[in-house]
């Protein structure tokens, strides 16, 4: 059932091929909301769920530079199934920095064989979940929002604070786990098919041995476990990107077919007109700075990963500093690029019937995720004071 | 039935009590588009439609800053409602500009006795609508998109070119009259319940004495006449600057009652991080300029209304100008206020029981009537090379 | 000496007049630095140093708005001169606010009789200087920065704290005073011709009766003492405004006269070049509006100063938070047009002889007056918070 | 005399010590302007003059990205003589675009033996310089601006017009040849000991063998020879980029040295203020986006040329566009960060003692060199229309 995929294979082609498919119900997809069943089906098969999971168990050993192009390129189309696939692969490599190796190299071999599709039910920012022990294992209470995927996911990463020891704990669980109630709200004004409502934890079952590492630790985690958020938030540079191209993509093909020069525009055509020349111009280059800028702060980061527990605090703190630096000037590109389409495209191009705000609204939806200011308050404060941003579930 | 209001009424203090009431339904409305019959019904009864007809006519008499203050403060809480007032205003002026004497006064004293809503159906960028002699009369066909409100309007001025003579004509009809065919067709992204879809004209009658001016005559229009435009573009004005002050006011609300501060905030809450604070810094001092500059222009418009017929060519070229600055900065100034709003308010604001979004959607569509960088063009011709616009029906 | 002039007379005029004058030289003392002596023996002469001095004193009683319009002319061609003028203006009206109705009296009438040019030596960030009582009188040591224009006055207020009671007292005394020592070290980057260096006090008189108000009271000052900082703020105001429209003015006569077309321009002369045409709208665009802002922040200043004693400290407070709103407007306005005129003149305005970057230069020095950031923060404070900013010797 | 340097050598580490050493006297001689004499001669014993010419005729056959990341480093302290030696590199690499492979043999064993410094005056917007026959040789009359180094070169490249073929041809000729007069009349606001001045050719001997390539040829130019362009174009980016590197590094240790906190900001440092901080981040994400987006484009240019003859006019118009968007970003980064430093440095850092305003000065004069608008028409037009920029002398 799943495509059988090698190293060689072209990735990125089959994503420009997956992207362009989904681009045909882009438009219905962002009214209705809901789930992206179909696109998720076509992620499953066509081998890209397994490209970041090593070869050793049953992957395709990809790197992170190749897999966050694969998102930026799905992203391109499809803000939601991009984030869901970006997601997804952070997701998969969570048991590396949090688990132990046997962990990891059971859950990535067993990710493979299935063709899992992982998501995470683990925001921060909302009042603890509580894990309690029972017996040899736990159970886990709460609620946690913004848990993206988790309905239309194999497994999900789950955190929970235990109640006996202080410590945070993540454990992988399948997504269909009792008492784990997906409670379907997820209304917001863009990224409408991520289903990224909230879930209620009743009761969950967490079986010892599905908790990533020792559960009864309180230790500070290493070094490379804390690269985790960078790379996080390094998934949201190209989501941010992927966005922001695609719509710059549709905006020039609009341009070229729709648009009428202005009635005291010198051009005959709008493409020849001067100041769409121009806008596109400088769109254009922020664009290219921005892929710049994300590709080489990949790389670094691919670096990160490579060294794994030989990573040292302020390897990392310097990784999470230039991640935030990609972040502040995606975010703003994204914002820039995805605003200013219409007015190189004009009047009708306003029309409910092209969503074309939809760019918009997706990248404004997913921005606030946390605040740009802080990035650029975590940056600055390296470079003034050589500060290293502490590790958060956000930094 | 209709409220008798005097000039000494507070009239913004209706608009300002209006203005909430329709903030109830706003979120709602904004979602379904459509018409905003209730609403326009209290503005019937508010008095409020016959603001601007002279006194001498029946009508309340006010200036064009009191009456522009007034659709800013509809748009605050709802755009499309703005929008509507804005351009019944504006049209009911139509008359002034290219009628005689006579038919203002008629056209004035029985939109005020009846208490009329105006609308237009004017389109300059569509292929022209044509009028043909019939007898004493005329017949039009043809199509006109972007005519806002016609469907809720009691009057409409519509627009076509006389096949014989070749000469643009604007006439006042019923909005009910027959072959006024009202498509229905309005779906947009933003100012969703305007009702700016597409009138089509079958064989329309238009009287003679509905038409404006002399229907025969090739004569190039008035100076005065020619104001009519840089009139239009400063509703624009307000229209975008009450929106963005509508998103504000509704962000500061949000951020003082929802927002929580940043985890690595040294502020207690949101409302006293120094980045929030900052941010409604910059937006303030945005918003406070492009309300001086706004009203001072709108006084130079009202005392190039009063001048008449002794407006010179010179003097309404420099009102022009002085409109493009005006309407160059709301248009930059709202875009970048109902963008940044979320930038303070927080990830919960973009979910959709809020459509926070609507402000940017509704500035982001109306803002694309005429683009932006050819106002900044005749900014800098003028400013530059001292060369005045040339009249349009966008200048 | 002095030339008469009355309320009728056009000061604008006078001031046009003399900043073309001041335009001839300004390059070479730009270059030069040190005392526009020439200068200020002009202004001196055109009877513009006692226009707000009040009539019944024997100056020309004038309004703010005037008197910084003529701020704001001077400027335009000689931001240094424009400086004294404005701190001049200022200045003047310190015995107002700390003083008693005698003393602004008695100062006022000696200022109109006497044509006295006013300058002071008060930074508040230097550490105090101190006042000693000596017999009736007292003595004044210590250092201030930034004194600007005390080398070129014949009266200078001075700041000091007393020793004994440790209250802050302002004197007005005379410039040759005895123990005031010039240091001449003022050598900026810009505002050259400011005389703005430091000035040191040894054992300096001060009589009693030059101390303005209760030399023994340690009061708070009343709220319309207070109105003192904003009004100093928004002579800034126009002294970046004239700048800005100074380099403005000279950049298109350049462009006029001297810009070649691009090399691949469309267009045969620089003016009708589509980007100088686009960028000189801009910058208008941006100006115009700071004019339209500070204009109108100008006339609640006025208000405010005609309050007099009934002025609030609410009302006070929001008169500051206006001119903080202009000061940001106008400090962002002025840097950027001053660094963007390059681009509309070309390669050879940067040559020396032109001292194009002299506009730059002046608006880069004196904003830094005090932060722009923090006003940012104060124009957020009030408008999110609703608290008014505290007074101090900035805001 | 000259360093033996290896491949091995730590080129930056050699530029960054001479980097620093020029810093010293930085502030005087911008102050001063004229030759760098002593700057050049440290260049010179360094062995960096020899950086890019190939190992096989007695260079050290560096890279471009290497020589580029030399240039950006000798900039940061001292933008003159980075533009120096950035144009050197480039007018060594000339004969290679425009010469025999014998001349640029010949050329580059003579210049790697004497360690020649080299210098160009070829201003392509001056009236053409005329080449006269003159027997087997020819004469050259003529005026050229902006011969940036000529007056301290060994050899310069001049351009000029053939009388009789109408051909453009470029040649190498000794700095001292006879009639050629340097006119020492650089004095500009920026980039002030570059010798950019202008050099009036009186029939000055040009040997036919100093023609690089076929002096009788008409022929348009190889598309590899048009790689010419967008590598000097890249020495730009790497000068600006180096400047504001530059001033963003004192800016960031008189902050840390010298500031003060703001006597309302809640930090007891200044480094520790909020708004100082996030203006070092903000500069600091332009930074290290135009680091990326620069490294990124330099790679491109050094595939190109080492594509030589079998570059396309596709491949040579794409990277033509590539370093047109680094161009823009550069420009306006520099512009930005040169401008700012003031705002974290505060008041008393616009003392002339520091002339920290001459980072500014520098950008604002070089970025004239040609209109950033049309790099921005260039880069919009081949992403919109696919149109590539022709070919000249600035693109």
């Amino acid at each position: 059932m799943v495509t059988v995929l090698k190293e060689s294979t072209d990735f990125l082609a089959i994503a420009t091929t997956l992207a362009e498919e989904f681009a045909k119900t882009a438009v219905l997809r962002d009214a209705k909301g809901g789930t992206p069943t179909e696109e998720l089906k076509k992620l499953r098969e066509s081998g890209l769920l397994n490209l970041v999971i090593p070869k050793e168990y049953g992957g395709i050993g990809e790197t992170w530079p190749k897999a966050l192009k694969v998102v930026r390129e799905i992203a391109k189309t499809d803000g939601s199934v991009g984030q869901l696939l970006g997601y997804h692969y952070f997701n998969t490599a969570i048991p590396r920095f949090f688990g132990t190796p046997e962990q990891y190299a059971e859950f990535s071999t067993a990710s493979a064989r299935h063709n899992w599709f992982w998501s995470d039910a683990a925001n921060p920012r909302d009042p603890d979940s509580i894990l309690t022990p029972d017996g040899e294992n736990f159970r886990l209470n709460g609620l946690k929002n913004f848990a993206t995927g988790t309905k239309c996911s194999d497994v999900v990463i789950v955190g929970g604070r235990r109640e006996d020891l202080g410590n945070e704990v993540y454990a992988v669980i399948p997504s269909d786990r009792e008492g784990l109630q997906i409670n379907d709200d997820w209304n917001y004004i863009g990224q409408r098919q991520t289903e990224s409502g909230s879930v209620a934890f009743h009761n969950v079952l967490i079986r010892r041995e599905e908790i990533l590492g020792n559960p009864d630790s309180n230790d500070p985690p290493r070094p490379f476990a804390t690269l985790f958020t960078p790379l996080g938030q390094l998934v949201f540079v190209h989501l941010y990107l992927g966005i922001a191209l695609g719509a710059f993509a549709e905006a020039k093909k609009y341009t070229l077919t729709h648009t009428r020069p202005w009635i005291i525009s010198p051009a005959e055509t709008a493409a020849q007109d001067p100041y769409i020349i121009e806008q596109y111009g400088n769109m254009w280059v922020d664009l290219a700075a921005t892929i710049s800028h994300a590709d080489h702060v990949t790389l670094l980061a691919q670096a990160a990963w490579e060294k794994g527990e030989e990573l040292t605090v302020a390897e990392r703190g310097e990784l999470a500093v230039s991640v935030a630096s990609a972040k502040v000037l995606s975010t703003r590109v994204a914002l820039d690029v995805t605003n200013k389409i219409f007015e190189v495209t004009g009047a009708r191009s306003a029309a409910n019937k092209y969503r074309f705000d939809r760019y918009w609204r997706n990248v404004r939806t997913h921005t606030l995720h946390d605040p740009v200011a802080y990035k650029v308050y975590e940056v600055g404060n390296w470079v003034l004071n050589g500060q290293m941003p502490n590790f958060t579930l956000y930094t």
